[in-house]
């Protein structure tokens, strides 16, 4: 009997349940119907019967535990989501006992960009570390952290949200109180509203990736904007944790070679750590697919 | 035969070393006679003497380790210290193995700041707590991240580097190459500077908080402009670890009154995880005996 694992990774579109086993194959897959906007409980359904599909086709003798990752802030202690601009329904709401009730077995619930660092540590791009610091770069910025091998939780499980370290003091407002949050800066969301502010309308973060591909000046100095905030926050996570290895991800590093090298310089700049040691800034390698592995892993990462 | 290990603090002023036991008494302690000013080799030569004295009084059965701490960002793996503003004769030069040659015994070299956060969770205010951030706020401001109940050391050993988190992005120029570092808005030496600015001449730090306890409102609003800046930097970290309990060390932590209003307002306004939940910051409790402590700790925490 193979040992496998089941991760479920509640997406910013839909949700996708998977089958992986100890060596990080993936044995099976189920993609969710459920809209978001049809609410909480159709969601706590779809979740559910995706995990149930998985379960009954590879069998509960194997099973080393069931691992949920859904985007927010996270209270680790209690099993909810406290904030969650994507799905606001999930709320406050006990998702995790939930799902163990309804599954009638044990669900880890972690925050989808920590659960993306340690599927990277797993099998992607942090394979060979013992300490890597991850950006999501999507609609808004998650991050997470690995420290000694481990994931970085903190007390109530709300560590890694480095979508909201301050990059400029009196920035733009954030949902989340402050001004001038990382992700209000260099998410594929400030890309959008930076091309709206130079007379773009609504182009997408990658609409003007193609603009900057196609040489358009206005779209390359956004992407420079973007990579300075980015540098801004890495110097202070160089300092900080003088990780080897930083890992960005998201749809935002295709145009790593518009934003990068203003990142690195700033990076350079403002971190005398990063300047002076072999400190490696790179892309992520599981793509999209880091969460749902880092959830697989999570029942054996306790 | 009490089991025992001796650390040694070089501090800004001068060295100290202490036989200290496992359950955190302090047997003897030894205090440098050096000038800083009179160079390299004298103060290596006070360093041996002092260790040497320790060790001699108690002897050499019970010793379990020496730990030396020094100002400054260290390279672990080569033992020696890349950037000490205190003490520049004593950069890039093999301090760790030349200790060792010179007493014929192990040492183990640390950043004083990350061994202070070590001190405060072994015997000071940290003890109850698994993870908790530390600065030291002096000449400079130093950091040290205690997670998981082990000090976060990074690939190089230059993690805790918090001094020199970007607060203000266009910032004073530091040191380090950056502008806008925490330790050039919020030491004691941006309090002179902020009073040098305010038309006070030379005062110290200290003079501007008797400033402020007369009821002066230009020297209290040095210390709200100080605490802002250590708020926007401590609402990063709650962000980022999400540890329970935030440390401030240092003399400066005298003006507590003035400038912790202003640095929870900030941290409140910046920091959803700090808001809501129950984050502690607080005054460390061995002051300036936490980097010794720290230091004689580190053969017992490898």
């Amino acid at each position: 009997m193979t040992e496998y694992s089941i991760g479920l990774d509640l997406g910013g579109t839909n949700l996708r349940a998977a089958a992986i086993d100890r060596e990080g194959k993936m044995l099976h897959l189920v993609t969710g119907r459920t809209q978001y906007s049809e609410g909480r409980d159709a969601i706590m359904t779809d979740m559910v019967e995706a995990i149930t599909t998985v379960r009954d086709r590879q069998g509960a003798t194997g099973l080393a535990g069931i691992g949920v990752v859904v985007p927010g802030f996270i209270s680790l202690e209690e099993g909810v989501v406290r904030n969650c601009n994507n799905i606001p329904s999930l709320e406050d709401f006990p998702i995790r006992d939930q799902l163990s009730q309804r599954l009638n077995a044990a669900v880890i619930l972690e925050n989808d960009a920590n659960a993306a660092a340690l599927g990277e540590k797993w099998i992607g791009a942090g394979r060979d570390v013992n300490d890597l610091v991850l950006l999501t770069l999507g609609t808004g910025i998650g991050g997470g952290i690995i420290c000694d091998g481990k994931m970085v939780r903190g007390f109530m499980g709300m560590a890694g949200e480095l979508g909201h370290i301050t990059v400029v003091p009196n920035g733009l407002p954030c949902g989340c109180g402050n001004r001038g949050c990382l992700e209000k800066h260099a998410s594929a969301t400030a890309i959008s509203a930076m091309a709206r502010l130079l007379g773009y309308g609504d182009a997408t973060a990658k609409q003007v990736h193609e603009r900057a591909v196609a040489g358009d000046e206005r779209a390359r100095e956004i992407f420079a904007s973007m990579g300075e905030s980015l540098g801004i926050a890495l110097a202070m996570l160089v300092n900080a944790f003088n990780a080897p290895l930083y890992l960005l991800s998201g749809g935002v590093i295709g145009a790593w070679d518009f934003f990068a090298p203003a990142m690195l310089a700033e990076a350079r700049r403002r971190s005398f750590s990063f300047r002076t040691t072999n400190t490696r800034v790179e892309k992520a390698k599981l793509g999209g697919e880091a969460g749902l592995f880092g959830a697989a892993y999570l029942p054996w990462a306790k």
